[in-house]
């Protein structure tokens, strides 16, 4: 295990019937609240008139910042940043998921500062104090609502970045199973994928030879992943099944899973956020479209870490290291076919002849996020193999 | 999943080489520092030295208050309260396993109260603020670095109390795995029953039947606690050993396990304080003695989970729900006798005339605790087993 410091100060507050404490959380840092929210679905399923009743209970004066869209435009954080500052808003309640967490914590960031808020995700400043953020949380897939990261779209420059910093963490955060009950099976699905990738990341990254307690901790939680998305997909109002997909994808990357493992990369990840930045799918089909490829290249390098997997995620325990390898990729893969999430570019409807302008766009991210290991030969011959 | 708030505000610097990092973390609230510690050995090992350098080199002015002794008496606590408040200290360091810590956490709710601090034991007071605490861990245990929990005898009353609250939370816990190398093999191995007692009432006690996310953690975490243990009795300066222990003792309290179980009970530790109380065996000790017995009374009634168990912790595939149910108890059993840990009230030589005492004792904080199911004559039973 290598050294670490694991801190994370986020409340989580779990369960049915728990939106009605947004208010209390929210306006115990201030009464002028930023409601920063999606693209309209929390009007249709009530829960928008369920957290702005908490809010003014508690004595909120809600300034309203919706519209914001899966992979979140930079265009729009700066909207809400100038919203903010307007009306001199001192906190900020995020109801949505990744997305909307996301930006919220770009607005966050970008409220206290002068320069352009873009200046964080290019490594050009850094962040010294950020509003604080409250969130309920609507779909469980990015772990947003327990970390302190947040990825936003630039789309003038086609890059999708990811920033990460401790005045990032949301204050508090309700994550009520319900509330993601109106999200339809294929979304159900790209979440739990998302979350998969999550913990395949560390997973599969790491250089140290021996972490077993974060081993068994991200292999439980793939399984989880997995039984608890299969449970609501039978049944979209299944409350246990969307009660174990939450918290698992909450844990998935609330820094519990990477504690310890030393330098890991996002391989996975990097390569993906080209093909949301180039295409908009979303980010979890654009995940399975990319896991099995960069898995069957990275199983060449350390095929004894992917038997592992196999074994004890999958229960393959029959064969040769490199058989029990090729078998746990194989019933990831199968999962994905099962959940119908996507599992080539082919299926995103994504030519091959752009690769090149994909494994381009990857390369930026890989040197901002100082992944010198993959040169563009190494991105376009996974992408070749998805 | 049961409704739950996780909230977990302590930081952790672990790995080689943090003590140094105990100074910066303490003073940064004041430099009045009252310094709690054990018996002596870590004057012996070097630890004091590199602990009192390091809060000197941030300015600390330190008032010691060694001699806290395992099972830490309230007695040597109220002295502790009456130091701080002469010296007016307004941090407190804890340096040693959970002893220190838990007597360090009655120091810093005790000095801000005009009343005796054994009322918040007695539930006659609660607790509405508390000295910032910092520590440095020696044992992997008790988990008491990253919880906010704590445990004291009156010997007065021959009670051993257990008390929990938000405001008790160390600030920063400081885990150098290095600092438990001279942890002697039998207490490596109490430590170890230790950290999987806190586990087995959680997963034994639950009332939820659907708790697949924590499941898979708490029997990720048990099998961590067995391998790291071995690996450590095999080598007690084995580095990664260590490592995993330590860890995997403070995520097996630090509140993770219990999220989402709903009302859980201690019923192993409420019979074991009793016979810490009245003998002063090891805790862990002490535990082992119980859990077995208290396990095949209580697999009578949840055969299934006990199954569960033996299948996910020791691969126990075979036979009928009862038959694996036993196995898992009798592999567990036979861990604890191959590190040494005794698997009787015998084995602590324990006379089984005691039993009736014994009962009584544990029967007095099965009322505080509020576990109404335990009656004398179940305690009793159960101890007759053991």
């Amino acid at each position: 295990m290598q050294n670490f410091v694991f801190h994370n100060p986020t409340k989580i507050l779990f369960g049915k019937g728990t939106i009605s404490g947004i208010g209390p959380e929210t306006t115990v840092f201030s009464n002028k609240v930023l409601l920063v929210s999606g693209s309209g679905s929390i009007k249709k399923n009530g829960l928008h008139r369920q957290v702005t009743e908490s809010l003014q209970n508690a004595g909120a004066d809600i300034i309203e910042h919706p519209g914001v869209q899966s992979n979140p435009l930079l265009s729009h954080v700066r909207a809400g940043i100038k919203l903010a500052r307007t009306h001199h808003c001192q906190v900020v309640c995020a109801v949505g998921g990744g997305s909307v967490i996301d930006e919220a914590k770009a607005i966050c960031a970008g409220a206290l500062v002068d320069h352009d808020v873009w200046d964080f995700f290019t490594g050009h400043k850094s962040i010294s104090s950020a509003l604080p953020l409250t969130t309920v949380l609507t779909l469980a897939a990015s772990g947003s609502e327990m970390n302190c990261g947040m990825v936003i779209t630039n789309v003038e420059t086609s890059q999708k970045f990811g920033f990460a910093d401790k005045f990032l963490f949301p204050r508090t955060s309700i994550l009520d199973p319900e509330a993601t009950f109106s999200v339809p099976a294929d979304y159900t699905a790209y979440g739990a994928v998302d979350a998969i990738a999550h913990i395949l990341e560390f997973y599969f990254t790491t250089a140290d030879p021996s972490t077993p307690v974060q081993d068994r901790l991200m292999e439980g939680l793939i399984i989880n992943a997995m039984e608890s998305c299969d449970r609501v997909l039978a049944d979209l109002h299944d409350y246990q099944g969307r009660a174990d997909l939450m918290w698992t994808a909450t844990l998935a990357l609330n820094g519990l899973t990477g504690a310890g493992l030393g330098r890991t990369g996002f391989p996975m990840h990097m390569i993906e956020h080209s093909l949301s930045a180039l295409y908009n799918v979303p980010h979890g089909a654009g995940l399975s479209a990319i896991i099995p490829g960069w898995m069957r290249h990275q199983s060449v390098i350390t095929p004894g870490r992917f038997a592992q997997f196999a074994e004890r995620v999958f229960d393959c325990r029959d064969g040769s290291v490199e058989e029990r390898a090729r078998m746990g990729i194989t019933s990831l893969l199968n999962w994905f076919e099962k959940v119908h999430s996507p599992t080539s570019l082919q299926a995103l409807h994504i030519p091959c002849q752009d690769i090149p302008r994909i494994a381009e766009n990857a390369l930026a991210l890989a040197k901002v996020w100082s992944m010198s290991d993959y040169d563009i030969g190494r991105i376009q011959a996974i992408l070749a193999d998805c």
